[in-house]
């Protein structure tokens, strides 16, 4: 990455050694990584972005759902199951996760069990990829509120799309399997 | 949108009345193209890229097919049902569609019958969507490459992350109803 070598940058993004990649024994999430290019300074950016996007949360947060509004259905099923109030607090953590920086075990865990719960509640993955691209347009309205070097943001830019697509790979992987095993 | 309306701006990326939006009657696909905030507008912008990504395609094509290395079973699949030679014809001409700024019957219709298409060959979602950020990151590089206003940029950005969204959307429903249908 360039931008962490530029002498002169004092408002350097990114600090390495606060990321963390660790595949365990999956070689097909391994290939699956590297065929979207993510790295762990692709991590590193996304810790260095956890801030700027913590300060946000609450506006992005809120958008979600009122998003959902479009489509009445999906109110219905998160009224039958949950709590609007509920889930924002369940979002807010999530998405201060993703910016963690941090993949390992554990991550790949809690993505089975978010797919395990969205096929519970009957949630079809066409809802749940314009949720994604909801939450992708508030990101890019943060980067584009933090961020003033050019560098800097494209960088971002494809980190983050990069950590949203593993995401939804592993959720929509895991939609089948278990729609799948309901059968 | 903002940067259409700035008189001094010599360099204008949009001119309207270049692209079309029709949804006849599927009120599903309403919702889904209100959810992801995707308007006319976003297919002008797209439009406006048309040229910078034609530019470029050769070499985002010659990428998208390198990256498939990651994974041989691919490259199986693809020698089993037609050839990379083929298949890079195909791509170029779809990308290139993709930035018609024409959303109408023939474009839901082509998106269900690339679906069938890669259910027959086996291609599972996973490869689908990792081929799918591939694309997203070379369509970043061009953008990057090519413009230089701050907002253009974001605007940009925001669209081509909108039109592949919807594709990917419209793409991984036809493939779970065909997978149905198949058993
Ligand atoms: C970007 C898309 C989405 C993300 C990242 C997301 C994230 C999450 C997470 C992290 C959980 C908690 C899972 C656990 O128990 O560990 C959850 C649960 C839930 N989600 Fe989502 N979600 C998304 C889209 C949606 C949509 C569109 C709906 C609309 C119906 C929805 C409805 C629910 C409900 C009702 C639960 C709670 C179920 C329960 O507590 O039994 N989600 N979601
Ligand atoms: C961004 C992801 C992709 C896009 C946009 C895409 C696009 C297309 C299009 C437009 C067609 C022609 C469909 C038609 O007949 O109308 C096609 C066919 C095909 N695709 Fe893809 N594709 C993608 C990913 C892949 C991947 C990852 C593979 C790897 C195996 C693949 C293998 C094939 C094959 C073998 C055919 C031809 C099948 C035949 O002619 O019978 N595609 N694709």
């Amino acid at each position: 990455m360039l931008f962490k070598n530029k002498a002169k940058d004092t408002r350097k993004l990114v600090q390495s050694g606060n990321a963390s990649l660790v595949l365990g024994t999956d070689l097909e999430v391994e290939k699956q990584i590297k065929m979207i290019h993510l790295t762990e300074e692709d991590l590193e950016i996304a810790k260095a972005l956890q801030p700027f996007v913590e300060k946000n949360l609450a506006v992005l947060v809120e958008r979600f759902y009122q998003n959902l509004e479009n489509q009445p259905s999906l109110l219905h099923i998160i009224n039958d199951h949950s709590s609007i109030t509920r889930l924002k607090q369940t979002l807010t953590v999530h998405i201060s996760e993703m910016f963690a920086g941090v993949i390992n075990s554990h991550y790949f865990e809690k993505r089975k069990r978010i797919a395990h719960v969205h096929v519970k509640i009957g949630l079809q993955t066409k809802w749940y990829m314009c949720a994604f691209q909801d939450l992708l347009l508030s990101l890019i309205t943060i980067i584009e509120e933090s961020l003033t070097d050019r560098e800097e943001i494209f960088q971002s830019v494809r980190s983050v799309t990069k950590i949203l697509n593993l995401e939804q790979q592993l959720v929509l992987e895991a939609y089948d399997l278990e729609t799948e095993r309901l059968k």
